[in-house]
């Protein structure tokens, strides 16, 4: 069983929303102190200005670099990083290159995170991989990398692609990096049952903006602890539920439709076969 | 009535996916040869590649900046168009800071803007404004900002967004800019009918990935160029199909949910009623 304040110090607190501006970006960190969250998750333009307000806490501020595409020049993600820093930045979540990754063109992105890694010296770097995009394969590759190229975490998803988190992406990732390395999952997370499941999936960290009630639902926990470990099928972060042909590349839907095809529950969401 | 030829030279083809690697940049540009499309849209880690396989063509590379969520510190944005400058791109399209717009800090917003300009120099320099998350009001401020701060265009939609680019909002901004600056339509462009009506609109630009398609209906327009201009209603671009609670600020929310409540199709998509 997982204490509240255990399970707040897993939650990156985040607001990464295009239309948030400062005011947005207040309420976060003021939640963040009252609720005992491990940090804010803002983009870069707001650094600054959440750093200010937490001096003198114990909440983090992680920035997110080359967010959410991965798909800028590494210099200017490695710039972004190191602003970042200098602004006050204790993390940064970095997007890896994922249209070179599945290119297979690994030396490419191994400099690219490398790069970011010693620009954020001595802030820790997380390693976006976009799942949602990869093959288990990619997902594989993308984590060995991203260990090699000094990053401390490998994260799921930006939240900003075709679907987030999966339990069985965690659990992967988790194999693949072994115990040292941290997996932080991301991306549609909106209740303590999802939550839940990918902590015990081998998540130790919880980017979402969701962490209120995501605290809130933990106190029903305990008259239900099994409840919640049963997912309702298809749960909503299933990917029947969002791959469709047009959210993922070709290969990407063709190996989803491949792999859903022996689900029980295939019938239930149709987007394989519309 | 426009040419095939006219109507190329309009379009931006466009390929910003995370997921894209440096096969479709190559196809993309092989496309703009062919059809003869004004410059390919990509992200800046694709700025040389395609720059390589475009020299000695008429065909220009455009590079977002900042995107998709424009909340990148304004040296970041500065220094990703530089590079892209320095790496061949001949426009560049970067990301207001929407959030800091909606919030009336038109100072920052400026500058931040400036900076882009003054380091894309002599590249011009398109602003998207994102309109989704904005009011007419707020467009208007938007495009007078983006004008005074030495932009040469400026743009609807990033595509990634709640909806994209939408006739009224077109027509808005045309009005406000004049007739010496563009007006760049994006987001959402499937096929001739859109990209007509944001055309008559006041459109002299057009950013899609559906540039074939959309070249391919010309060739039908000539049969019933009058069907063209009629709306399927609401059309696919309708606030109405795309504004929920969830997909915009909730104050943009209660924007649409006002004006739409006096269209007589109000009750076809019910998403302000849920």
């Amino acid at each position: 069983m997982i204490t509240r304040k255990e399970l707040a110090k897993m939650i990156d607190h985040t607001e990464l929303k295009a239309s948030s501006g400062k005011k947005k970006i207040k309420k976060l960190c003021e939640d963040a102190v009252n609720f005992g969250f491990y940090s804010v998750c803002i983009n870069s333009c707001h650094t600054k200005f959440a750093s200010d307000i937490l001096k003198n806490t114990n909440v983090e501020v992680c920035v997110v670099a080359g967010f959410p595409l991965g798909a800028n020049k590494t210099e200017v993600k490695a710039a972004e990083a190191k602003k970042a820093v200098e602004d006050g930045a204790g993390e940064i979540d970095m997007v890896i290159n994922n249209g070179l990754l599945r290119e297979g063109d690994y030396e490419y992105v191994e400099r690219d995170i490398r790069k970011v890694v010693e620009a954020s010296y001595p802030a820790h770097v997380k390693v976006i991989l976009e799942n949602c995009y990869l093959t288990n394969e990619q997902i594989v590759k993308g984590c060995e990398i991203s260990v090699s190229a000094g990053a401390k975490f490998v994260k799921t998803s930006t939240g900003f692609g075709a679907f987030g988190a999966l339990p069985e992406h965690v659990k992967l990732m988790r194999e693949t990096v072994g115990a040292n390395i941290g997996v932080k999952a991301a991306g549609g997370i909106k209740n303590f049952k999802d939550t839940w499941r990918l902590i015990k999936a081998g998540a130790n960290r919880i980017g979402a903006s969701a962490g209120v009630s995501i605290l809130e639902g933990l106190s029903l926990y305990k008259y239900a602890e099994d409840a919640w470990l049963e997912p309702e099928i298809p749960c909503h972060i299933c990917p029947a539920r969002h791959v469709s042909i047009t959210s993922v590349p070709k290969s990407i839907f063709k190996y989803y439709k491949k792999r859903c095809s022996n689900c029980k529950y295939k019938n239930k969401y149709n987007k394989f076969y519309e």
